[in-house]
């Protein structure tokens, strides 16, 4: 199964996240089975981050957007929870703070990039900017039109300039799902607390997120960028399909560890004395 | 088994390193009964983890020293691995930048001390300043002695403005098993890059270390902030050992949901609006 093919937003198309069926869960029999093939892709990419780490060339940036309740925290724990903390880095980005709002709106964002060898995981991003900022007119549509292209350059330069592959998740979720998450909240002690007003207030605004999602992935869903819509009715599916385009964008590094930077001969020459010495008990 | 009373260097004490057994392994009766209790405790850390981000009152700082090849990074992939992503952060500290080194030894750490809710990792930390400083005597004993005192004020600054829990592993491997993992690295064309003359140069100082940790444990272990001598001679004792440690920590945390911050009864008359509104169709 190829999930980046299969949910990529082509650099050009149309989006129509109205038309999208956030049910789709491909053909996988049942959960326990597709539990499994997770497990065993967590593996893999566990693997192969610890090696990207090692091979210091590549980075990755993966920036999680998506309709409430679609599951942005379920993928950091069930999909990022695979990685070495050590390497891999979950940033959340809330309302901008007071310093924040007096800068451009990269300005926040720019410093969380990842490293050469590193995974930043992007818990919300710069595409708030484009997309409850437009939905609530906190700007006008001047400001937000000129933002795709700003941020189609900024990626650009993460990519050119750093090695980063950089893989957008849109989170797409149905309104009926969405509600009975929310429903389900309020009848688990353990989770009411996340419940906030903004839960139902912000269902009067669905449309017109889909509308600016829609506008934001035609305009900056690029090849150095992709974004990928991904069906999350089902959490299963919603991790199998993260978790699937992660693997393979990590294959598609093909990552190796870097070549010794010391003369191997020479080591284990005073690998052998420190042996020797220790035996004598000289040291 | 109470991994924290048995490993913990009480607040006073003498620490002789010299005589501490690196190849403890208390009793458990083999490897694979180990790896599964491991595993609970994993579990056990991830679900806590989570609770006290969402209770966001109290922080967890892992501060891990050791010497070379104990296994610093094993720790965070073994045993920080069990954690969310998302409010838990790895950072390594090597040697000092330009800038960091213009600055007082804890200018560059105080940035990553954990925010409410969340887990940082040191891996090695501020208590270089005291260990490698001195050791190779780049700083004089008048630097390195008022250091002790600077770094108590600091560490005590987290806990009682922040209510973070500070847990300081002191990892002891015996020399002749450090000796046997360079080995290994030398026969493991993966982990060849990770190769360096300091391995081999290091270990003449090897009881310079030992002493330089005495002291720094003997002067920072205190009640807000406690140093465990890990024995880490068994990497599954090692993992045992800081996660049982981190684990009690947790628990005596006594994390509770934070109470829900909306009028549940409003909340509910609100879902079951949008409930039948949607059944009409009428959205």
């Amino acid at each position: 199964m190829n999930y980046a093919k299969k949910l990529v937003v082509e650099p050009g198309a149309k989006v129509r996240l109205a038309r999208f069926d956030p049910a789709y869960h491909g053909k996988h029999g049942n959960e326990e089975e597709a539990g499994r093939a997770l497990e065993e892709m967590k593996n893999k990419i566990g693997a192969l981050q610890r090696k990207m780490y090692g091979d210091n060339r590549h980075s990755l940036l993966m920036v999680l957007q998506g309709l409430d309740a679609a599951g942005k925290d379920g993928v950091c724990w069930h999909v990022v929870g695979a990685m070495d903390p050590q390497g891999c880095r979950v940033h959340g980005f809330k309302v901008p703070t007071g310093e924040e709002a007096a800068h451009d709106f990269l300005w926040r964002i720019h410093p969380h990039a990842p490293a050469k060898g590193e995974v930043a995981v992007f818990n919300r991003s710069h595409y708030e900017d484009v997309l409850v900022t437009r939905v609530h007119k906190l700007v006008g549509r001047k400001v937000w039109e000129r933002r795709y292209d700003m941020i189609n350059q900024w990626e650009r330069l993460l990519h050119e300039e750093n090695g980063t592959t950089i893989l957008k998740f849109c989170l797409v979720v149905s309104r009926q799902e969405q509600l009975r998450r929310f429903a389900e909240r309020l009848d688990d002690p353990n989770r009411q607390w996340k419940i906030s007003e903004s839960d139902y207030t912000e269902r009067a605004f669905f449309d017109d997120y889909l509308e600016a999602f829609d506008e934001a992935l035609e305009r900056t869903s690029t090849a150095h960028a992709p974004w990928f819509t991904i069906p999350c009715d089902h959490k299963w599916y919603r991790n199998l399909a993260v978790a699937g385009i992660v693997l393979e964008a990590m294959e598609a590094m093909h990552l190796e560890y870097p070549k010794p930077s010391v003369d191997l001969g020479e080591i284990r020459r005073k690998y052998h004395a420190a042996e020797q010495a220790e035996k004598k008990g000289s040291v």
